[in-house]
């Protein structure tokens, strides 16, 4: 537990900075944040080095093989960046391509298609319900037209874990380009990219991985993205362009965010020390059981059935009470140190807790804690102090 | 001074991390790299207030007004996503960009808009000239379909600086929106957006403004931007989407890179505590003028005339010395702890210093004294150590 720095920008008198129980940005250790502490040049032969290490390392992570023609390309921006950045890319003109979604990340893709004027159907799933291979499958059985299939592994809207290899076994049926958006889940969850069929994932460093934001990778078959050549619609998102930059000299095409790499870096080091992907579901996975059990034990429970429910991020309907006061409670707990995040369902008036970063079962604790003593306020107001 | 942190990346036994001469990622204090070691909701409101703070202080750094219609808006991505995120969001179907180039970043604008299928006309001046307003001013007034003027500021190519109060009252008499990348002038060089007649300004918290690098800022008329709905061809470079996401909720619409933000915010405090734009202008130019002195002492003479020449990066040819290595000769630097850049002249071999980043003359002078050495080491083999 490394988190002892005063709280920047804050007047509260807290010896740390407030936890992050949201989807990201997350809480960091600090030594990850400590690697920031350095300036690196950009077009520097150290730094190249430190570039290709990541690209080999986030390969390893994914169990792809350099040899079998992966690559792992760091891209800067934001994940959203990433995703767009593969249809911005890859679909050619007259491609089509068939979104699986379930909430609001889902959606996203077919709103960047829309704007990149890029042909597409949305075959939508209730919120509660994991996507669905059957309308996929009949979609692609009568429509020649589609080339590409996308959905969102972890749909952090709710939490919800969509069945990737059920729906790229039928892209791959088809032969159709299969992009997975595992922002949430890559690095805690694992992903057989063979057995499911994944011709592009995007992920982000400050998810699973424990790093800081500022950039995104995407993982993909050389020979797939070499197939691309002029398809690209924009500069700065040309996923193909920015593969090639690394290939001619090792660099980003343009600035990249030294700092956040120097941490993604060290990221990786603390990723491998816990255990790698096992290790840090394991862990995952204890917050979330720590955080189900002590709300239910406050009359809280999930929006989603356990089946469904991933240990990422857990959606919790607002209490019956109604006193109950969404911004009242935020409050609450951040002047407690706890910071949780807001519903983004069209439906149910949620709240969503993430139990991804540097957080663990202890914490999960404090913050039910906090959670009883914010509810209780609500309930008798004038209890506080 | 605050440059006491071991090299993070390096087995040389440097008591700092090495000194960047180069047009970015810069050296930057110890302060606004401290101030990246804490984790951030980017959903808080605290975190909100800071970006709302970040965007009026650098209203008032350009000497804009929020009551005159001016906006500062932040974009996730490196400088050149906030140069293209201006031709994706507000260049019409049937627009037309006229582009001033003498350098690869003005070239840099005409690809973007060719992958954007945006339609365009370069006209271009030699590399040692800065842009002429004659051949625009020709031109829009036999093409009434140019709807946009776009140009560099500082070429960071040469160094050169380019006329933009002159190419600005050409495209105001032509009623023709003016778009400028000042990426590597705005905080020391003094730019008036009413003479300069500019309309969108975009520039980076990683050059003059000595923050980390990760994302980039655009100035505009506020209504000159709302005329742009239904333009956008992305949606991560939707910059007016953008600004309505910060209009709406004070967030940026997708994950922002925290951390570069708490570090741009203690940049800022740093940047005023000198004095804002014309102190920073004026260490940046004692900086060239000890550079330019020292290196001319060594026979080391700029590729521009002093006349075009800024006081941000400094092109210098190869010296004539059959011996000189270019690998060779960054080695020696990098070795000494001093990271210089290379050239990217079409015609002529040419290396570049910038001179911007927390430097100071002392800085510069041993930079000058190990280039002194390098030099009479490639002349002597065997003179090292």
């Amino acid at each position: 537990m490394h988190r002892h720095e005063p709280n920047v920008n804050s007047s509260a008198p807290l010896a740390r900075d407030k936890l992050l129980f949201t989807p990201g940005p997350l809480t960091t250790s600090a030594s990850v944040k400590q690697a920031m502490l350095h300036d690196a040049g950009s077009w520097h032969f150290e730094f190249n080095a430190l570039v290709a290490s990541i690209r080999s390392r986030l390969l390893g992570i994914a169990q792809l093989s350099h040899d079998d023609g992966w690559e792992a390309i760091l891209l800067q921006g934001s994940g959203t960046y990433g995703v767009e950045a593969v249809f911005q890319t890859c679909v050619p003109r007259a491609g089509k391509v068939a979104v699986l979604a379930n909430g609001a990340y889902g959606e996203r893709i077919g709103l960047m298609l829309t704007r990149a004027s890029i042909d597409h159907v949305v075959l939508r799933t209730a919120e509660d319900r994991p996507v669905d291979p059957q309308p996929l499958s009949e979609l692609l059985a009568r429509d020649e037209s589609v080339t590409h299939v996308a959905m969102v592994h972890c749909e952090t809207t709710t939490g919800i874990l969509n069945p990737i290899e059920a729906v790229g076994r039928v892209a791959r049926s088809h032969d159709k380009v299969f992009v997975v958006d595992a922002m949430s889940s890559f690095g805690a969850i694992p992903i057989d990219f063979e057995r499911c069929g994944i011709d592009f994932l995007v992920s982000s460093p400050n998810k699973c991985l424990e790093g800081v934001p500022g950039f995104c990778f995407v993982f993909c078959q050389r020979q797939r993205l070499l197939a691309c050549e002029g398809r690209a619609r924009s500069l700065s998102l040309d996923l193909l362009d920015q593969f090639r930059g690394f290939e001619r000299n090792g660099q980003f095409r343009y600035t990249p965010p030294t700092h956040t790499i120097l941490a993604f870096d060290q990221a990786l080091n603390e990723f491998h020390a816990e255990g790698g992907v096992p290790a840090r579901g394991a862990r995952y996975r204890a917050n979330h059981q720590a955080l189900c059990a002590g709300l239910a034990e406050l009359g809280l429970r999930p929006y989603l059935e356990p089946a469904v429910q991933s240990f990422i991020i857990t959606a919790f309907p607002f209490p019956a009470d109604p006193q109950f006061s969404f911004p009242e409670f935020y409050r609450s707990l951040s002047d407690r140190g706890f910071i949780i995040y807001p519903g983004k369902l069209t439906q149910v008036s949620t709240f969503r807790i993430g139990t991804i970063g540097r957080l663990f079962p202890s914490d999960i604790h404090q913050l039910v804690g906090a959670v009883g003593h914010a509810l209780e306020e609500m309930r008798r107001p004038g209890a506080r102090g």
